[in-house]
């Protein structure tokens, strides 16, 4: 079958059509030269963009309706870190000839689901034809103006937060890596690496009512992206190990196929993926963080200080250096 | 040399923060989950993005400085063809780790020119390690609200321009691949393959004054961009080949390698790259376009018909059908 870019665009217009339809800030989706998009009064716009490439940010196995999830909700995450929300996407498109059909349409339907679940319709993009699948996707958000949280505000004596459970979507990776049963799709770790969810109404929430001084997504792991929050604002951390929320930490845990504590430990340090916030709040209101959110926890992991190091206290009470293990890939 | 990927960000936030300097409209560039752009009142935005690959869209052998500056004129170049001004960019890119130095060098040195000379600074991105150089770009645009030019307003009898010589870029990605001295650098054609210009200032003059009734940039070719016009305006066309500003047909021309005649008529049908700009003017306004615009030929090529038909008349009169020979990635 011979897929040309006309009718690969035309079905990603088709689905752009419908899912703008209703959205006035769209003026115009995908079929022109560029799409069209009103900004609100008193908002500010917000632009980020993400690579997902095959074999680089996701297995040639994995199910094409979870690659179409994923490439939108990684890039909403980056909104859901400023306390934004999204309005729009454009997506580039690379496929190879064999991709055109089935994979395709498993792949548009992931994509529909989360632009339905995020409410942030497709608005145009650009495709090509390439030996493996590569997809660079940008999103435009918006936050009312002056709201919008930095990496930069994080200052000495703040309470370091992170959301929900740290190291199981690395842990969902390298069970699937180790598998190939269905049925491990059934399990939260895998489930949590293939669709994950960014933190919208969270971040959302915590920049409307003031109470993060500074926020970021933890794409890459936590010894990786808490040196940039750190470095952005001038600061350094001290972490507490025994505190992090790893995948042994959450007493409802049942799962036979959980990791040992070192293990745990290390995928909450270094495990990519997560999605899930992390934020910093001055003492004075620390009272307005509650134990969870939306049924999701919000776990103090450390705090903020003068010096820049970066400190991990040890369960025993020993200090080290923090490094950064986390996934970059012009090191790997 | 290994050079990570915050080394690799670091270099293109200090070149975002120094291209920003001074612009009140980012408020904030790369350095954050995402970057913040300040809309004009009364101004819609302009959301494009473009594809850029070694091998698909450029040579492996492409000079460094060249595959800066197209990647972000090309992008440019849509909002051009919308009647917009580009207000800042985001770039997608991925590098072998063997290009992570003098070629980065150079591609951000043409990326930078580019940026100042269309006046569109970088706002953020990603990076990422491949094998091979993957880039794509995001330009997010403005246009006075109402004044876009889009590609459906043509109507039967409108009468088609196009600026520029056409199929020049075609010709000279021909005469690259067959010399490599670097003396064929002077060439005018081979100069518009290596760092073609936006037509900015014609494509707002175009939608300020509300001369132009449909308007897209010549990226693929005409006889595949035409087609793509016509069908958003639900009209055909008749395009007049003796008409056509081919390479042959400019009088003060003189490049001892020019093609022959056919092929010169071939390119200006089938030659990508120009990113001249095709659009349609109401009889009643046609005395309002100029024959040249600030230097730049704007030349009347033929024009719209009811009949979805497309036409193409020969120099001696004949009639045939217009098929599209351009690039599609998905055919080639």
């Amino acid at each position: 079958m011979n897929t040309s870019e006309d009718e690969v665009i035309a079905r990603l217009r088709a689905i752009g059509a419908r899912q703008a339809r209703g959205w006035k800030a769209l003026r115009l989706v995908a079929g022109d030269d560029a799409a069209i998009f009103l900004p609100r009064p008193g908002y500010e716009t917000l632009l980020t963009c993400d690579w997902f490439l095959e074999r680089t940010h996701f297995l040639p196995t994995s199910p094409p309706d979870a690659v179409g999830w994923k490439c939108l909700a990684r890039a909403v995450s980056d909104l859901a870190a400023m306390g934004g929300q999204p309005r729009c996407f454009l997506l580039s498109l690379a496929l190879p000839r064999t991709r055109t059909a089935g994979w395709l349409d498993g792949f548009l339907a992931g994509l529909d689901r989360a632009a339905r679940k995020l409410r942030c319709p497709l608005a145009g993009g650009d495709t090509t034809r390439r030996r493996e699948i590569l997809i660079s996707v940008t999103v435009v958000g918006e936050v009312r103006r002056g709201f919008a949280v930095l990496r930069s505000g994080a200052r000495p004596g703040d309470l370091i937060f992170a959301s929900g459970r740290l190291g199981e979507a690395g842990w969902g990776l390298s069970l699937l890596r180790k598998s190939r049963r269905s049925s491990q799709k059934l399990i939260p770790a895998i489930q949590k690496h293939l669709y994950p969810e960014p933190r919208l109404a969270l971040g959302q929430w915590l920049a409307r009512k003031r109470l993060a001084t500074a926020m970021m997504d933890l794409s890459d792991g936590l010894s990786t992206d808490l040196p940039r929050l750190c470095a952005a604002s001038g600061v350094g951390a001290r972490i507490r190990a025994a505190c992090l929320p790893t995948l042994l930490s959450s007493p409802s845990r049942r799962d036979k196929d959980a990791p040992s504590q070192g293990r745990s430990l290390a995928l909450a340090l270094n495990g990519g993926d997560d999605y899930e916030l992390l934020f910093t709040v001055r003492p004075a209101t620390l009272a307005g963080i509650p134990a969870s959110f939306q049924g999701l926890p919000l776990t103090q992991i450390g705090e903020i200080t003068a010096p820049r190091s970066l400190v991990l206290e040890s369960p025993s009470g020993r200090e080290q250096r923090f490094s950064s293990h986390g996934w970059d890939p012009f090191r790997n």
